[in-house]
Parts: structure tokens; C-alpha cells; sequence
């Protein structure tokens, strides 16, 4: 069965607080029809600080396309090997051990991806698939989880090695001054997390079920425009409201699985947002404490897009992770509106699966939901 | 077992013929200390015809990053749907019948992907998987076939859309002088394809086994410089040679299956340009009509990106196809240096698979290679 195992995550060392923020905003943009509104919208997220790749005064320069996608490249180059190490060891296996890297990243492109530099770096194996994927946004941290579990599926021995590498404040734009985009300059902070998915053996969540849902007719809500000064990120008010009909999927794909997606025993949700985790306290009827893994991500280090399930995930570790058999949720949610959701129970190396359970239906279930 | 279905492929109206583009080769760059070479090299490609999206007047224009882009967007949203209404027709199968669509498009960048509206357009179901692949290049036409092969092997029942959208007349860089850049000029043409990956049933390739391979240490031999002119693509004079250190991963690849390389029924390489052809022919000792496909499409197409290995599929099956059960061999190569590979039976639906065969170790492998 594959085991997503204890993700390794690194913030950059250049922090700004809500305060910071605020007194941004309220200075540049005092003119601003909206700037009350945009302070109340930050204020909301309940974000306290956020960890950024340049001092603020460098960040809020735009250098042009060019130099902001070179600095994209030579930060993922300082920063993503410790974390890949880190995975790599807390998943007890050497980077020769890896069939696949799942590279998720949506604040910077490269062709190659950063996989053929990682692969030549760190000595992988030169047969490492590669899966670089970079037009899922937020969701593609799910999307990584679930792309790994299928692969492990298709080939139980194989390993699968994830990283989302997000630098959203190198997608910092001076010059967007709509509503949604004042206050994603208050909500995205920069994050790296590597995670290993094991075939066999580890301990973290062993995977069951996976699935998409895509909520019709909302490809415009969250999107690039894409222009010479790079990508340019545009947000749907609807967007927070998103959890009403993303609700019913994530129910579905648990009850599928025969499982209460009301009553699991612990969740890894993408914190898009405050209202993204009280939506789901209220649709799925959890108490708010259920979402802490997640409300302490947001609040610590803002929106790392990607990487914010990875993180969560690494927080539920750090708290001792959970009983053994627990069962538990995974979500990611991002643009198209994209939900990608994932169903596992917690199990511990040296713990493994009661034996009656083996083999039933819903512990190793082949089955599309 | 999951049979790669016939591709269905469309290139635009507007043709451009080797004497138009060595003509305007030599008017555009009469100054250009190396246009002899230029001229020979793209004489040398055997590129007779492309097919472009817009009159090669307004191709040579650049528009900034922004319109191309849109562009990009507007003319995939026109040209797209058609191809996969096709290749789902060819394979039997409605647009609901679909569990994962991969796309793959190198030449063009949305977020969301243009999954996500394909899936709204053409009433896919809202569960589909998207996997949209930007950063392998022209190795991802290989890249898709071989992850649509690993879905299939982890969901059996399951059924895998590949499409692949190029429009490499739109990253036509005008004040690229480098000779890389002017042979480009004359190499790359626009396509549109799409195959069905059937998990079940179906007549094309049952696909056994698939690999990748990096060449180590070539990460910039092919590779985009982001700019806000859009991408640059940057070509080393040393990518035309990388047959001979990638045919020993062709010849391993089939050793591991128990096949010979040398000695296979088809084969439907990514045609990059004609050394790739000659030196495939050359390393794997077959002689060079086997390559008929990949050079029909290379001569009266250019290089379609990741779209080549589909439309030379498609011309495989435009013979008539091969003898049930005849081996072949596929292969996308792109930046990383990446090869894709994959190994497959010809199958038609109505003639199964002799029952002797069935769950032997060649016809099922499970393992990684």
C-alpha cells in the first residue's frame, strides 16, 4: 500500500507580518477606492506572517518577467535539495530508491523543469520518470499526492518523491489593483515541502481512494492572465464561497469508500483561505479544531499554494501523528475549480495492518470512485 | 491491457514550404555572417511543408507575450475539440467514458490548463483527472502515452485522453540570431493531436512496458529562456548527436522485456530532425524505412513538438496497421535531455489476444523496468 510519509518543509528567512501588510497596503494604496475593504479582507485571513525569498523592498520592485523567473530558478536551486534530503531520510530511503518525482510549482516556469536539474544534482537515477506539473495552482498539491498514489498502484515497489516549490512573491504585480489581487498581496507567502510516497512499508498516511472533482463552468475564477510581466493572478470573488459545492464531492468520495466524511479522524485541507476551513467546519459538520494542522499553516505562513497540504500533513506528524488505522482526508483545492482529494488511514512502520484487514475491500480497494 | 487507440491529428490551413521559409531565411538575414550554414542546415531537415495558425505575415510579427498567449488560448479553444471528438470516436467511447485527461502543449502556458475547459466544453465528467504536462517538451507526446499507461495499469478499467496541442509558429522569436534559433525557424510546425489510451479493449498498441531516460548533465541543451518576450527556445548544437549516448536506453528498455531492440516490427520515434532518424537507424542497426512514419510526418509537418509520435502513429495506422501481435517500439525525446519510451503489441479489437499468452510475464509485466 502506498505510504505518503512525513513531508520536509522550509520557509525562506525573510519574514512579514499582518502589521507589515497593513501598513503596506494602507501606503501604497492609500488613494484606493476599496482600501478599507481591503484591509478588513486581509485583516480576515487571519495570516500573522508570511515567509518571502527577498527582503519586502526587493519583492515589491518588479525586475521584469526575465529576472523574476532566473531568481525563481536559483532559489528552487538553493532551497529544494535540503528538503528533498529531508524527505528522502524521513522516508529512510536514498534518492536512488525514487521511480518518480511528482514536481509541482505554479510561480515560476522552466523547460526543463527543475526534475532534470534535481535528477543530475542528487543523483537519482537516470531512469526517474519525470512529472512536472505547473497549471494546477493551489490544487496541484493534491494532485501530487493522488498522481503519486496511482503510480504506486501501478507499480506497488516503486517510490514516488514529491515537491511543490512555491515562490507566489515573485508573482507580486504593482500594478494589479483590483480587490481580489490587494488581498492575495496579503494572503500567499513562499514555502518549499518535499514528501516521499512509499509502495511498500513507512509511516504517515497509507492511501486508498483518490479523486477529482472539477466544479462546472468556474474556469475563470482562478486564473492566470498571462503577459509580458509574467503571470498575473486573477481571483473571483465567488472564490471563498467555493467549499457549498466542493462539499458534497469530498462526501461523495469518502462515502464511495464507505466512510462518514463528517466523522474522520483527522484532515489535511489546502487553506486557501479562512472561509475555505470555516465553509468545511459547517458543510461537513467538524468542529474548526479538526482544521488546526491547516489554520496553523494560514496563519504562519499565509497561502504557500501548493504546499500548504504538505505542510498541514507535516504538522500532524509533529503532533505525534495519529492512532494507528486512523482515518483521514486530504484536499487540495485550486483552479478550474479543481478539487483533488485523497482518502488514507494512518499507519506506523513497525505497526502493520491487522491481518483480517488485508486484502478487504476497502483497504486495497482497485476500484475507480 | 491498455491499448493506445488511433490519434486523430489536425494541422492548420496556412502552409509554408521549405522554398518559402529558405527564402525568407535569406531576405530576413542576407547580413548574418552564418546564413550559409543556416540555409543548409534547414535544407538538411527535409521539411518540405508546415502548417501554421496564422499567414506567415503576421507569424513573423511579434505581438508581445500577452497576445500571443491569447492567441495561443483562442486558437487551441477552435482547434482542439474537433481532434478529440475524433480520437474518441476512433476508440469507441464517449467523452463520459474518460477517467484522466493528459495534455500536453509546450508552446503556449494557462492556468488553469485548457483541461479544465475542455472538460466544461465538451461535457467531460466532472471527476476526470487532469494532468497537465508543460515542461518536457517534445518528450511529452511520449511522456503522456506512458503515464496514460500507468493510469491504465493502476485503474484497469479505466480509459486515458492524451492530447497535444503545438503552435510553435507562436514562439517565433524574431531578434533570436543564434543559428540554433534559425534552423529552428525552419524546423518546427503547429499540430494538433489527441489519442484515446483504452484500459480495456480497443485496436492500436497494447502497451507492455515504458522508461525514461535522462542523459546526464544536458539539462541546457534544450531549454526555454522566460522572458517577457515569452519563451526563447534555446537549441545546443550538440542535440542532433544525443542518439548515440539514447539508443542503449532503447536497446535496455527492450533487453529488460525480453525483446531486441534492433529486430521490432514498428517503430514511432519523436522525428526532432532527420540526424535523429538517420542515427536511430544507425545505433539500432534497422534499416531506415522502418522510420517511414516519423520522417513522412517530420517531411510534411516539421517538428510538431509533442504532437510527432502521435501523428506518426496515426500514419502507421493509415497503412493499415501491423500484424496482430507485432512489437514495436515508441520514443519522444526532449529537454533534459528526456527520453520517453514504451513498448507495445499491435492489437485489433477483434482479435484477442492468443489465450496462452494471457498473464505471462511479457504480457502483463507489473514490474519496473
Amino acid at each position: 500500500m502506498a505510504t505518503l510519509c512525513r513531508p520536509a518543509v522550509s520557509v525562506p528567512e525573510h519574514v512579514i507580518t499582518m502589521e507589515d501588510t497593513l501598513a503596506l497596503a494602507s501606503s501604497r494604496h492609500a488613494d484606493h477606492p476599496q482600501l478599507p475593504l481591503a484591509l478588513r479582507l486581509i485583516r480576515n485571513t487571519g495570516v500573522r506572517t508570511r515567509h518571502i525569498v527577498q527582503p519586502i523592498e526587493e519583492t515589491l520592485k518588479h525586475p521584469g518577467f526575465a529576472d523574476r523567473n532566473k531568481l525563481y530558478e536559483s532559489e528552487a536551486k538553493a532551497r529544494v535539495p535540503a528538503v528533498v534530503r529531508r524527505a528522502l531520510d524521513d522516508a529512510d530511503l536514498r534518492a536512488a530508491d525514487i521511480d518518480v518525482i511528482i514536481y509541482v510549482s505554479c510561480t515560476g516556469f522552466m523547460m526543463p523543469s527543475l526534475t532534470a536539474w534535481l535528477i543530475n544534482k542528487m543523483e537519482f537515477s537516470s531512469d526517474t520518470r519525470q512529472i512536472p506539473i505547473a497549471q494546477l495552482g493551489c490544487a496541484a498539491g493534491g494532485a501530487a499526492i493522488n498522481r503519486a498514489h496511482d503510480f504506486c498502484m501501478a507499480y506497488p515497489d516503486a517510490n514516488a518523491l514529491i515537491v511543490a516549490c512555491e515562490f507566489c512573491s515573485l508573482c507580486y504585480q504593482p500594478t494589479d489593483l483590483g480587490i481580489g489581487s490587494l488581498l492575495s498581496n496579503g494572503l500567499f507567502g513562499d514555502g518549499v515541502a518535499a514528501a516521499v510516497v512509499r509502495g511498500k512499508g513507512g509511516t504517515g498516511v497509507a492511501l486508498e481512494r483518490n479523486g477529482s472533482y472539477l466544479i462546472p463552468k468556474t474556469e475563470d475564477w482562478i486564473a492566470y492572465d498571462v503577459r509580458a510581466t509574467g503571470f498575473h493572478f486573477l481571483l473571483d470573488k465567488r472564490v471563498p464561497a467555493t467549499m457549498e459545492p466542493l462539499a458534497p464531492a469530498l462526501i461523495q468520495l469518502a462515502d464511495v469508500h464507505g466512510w462518514d466524511a463528517t466523522d474522520l479522524d483527522f484532515y489535511i485541507i489546502h487553506a486557501g483561505g479562512p472561509r475555505i476551513l470555516d465553509d468545511l467546519s459547517k458543510y461537513l459538520k467538524v468542529p474548526p479544531e479538526a482544521f488546526r494542522f491547516s489554520r496553523a499553516t494560514l496563519t504562519e505562513y499565509g497561502n504557500i499554494a501548493s504546499a500548504v497540504v504538505l505542510d498541514a500533513l507535516r504538522r500532524l506528524f509533529d503532533e505525534g501523528g495519529a492512532e494507528h488505522r486512523a482515518r483521514g482526508l486530504l484536499a487540495g483545492f485550486g483552479p478550474g475549480i479543481t478539487a483533488e482529494m485523497a482518502l488514507g488511514r494512518w499507519v506506523a512502520a513497525d505497526e502493520p495492518l491487522e491481518p483480517a484487514l488485508r486484502g478487504s475491500r476497502d483497504a486495497v480497494p482497485q476500484a475507480l470512485n
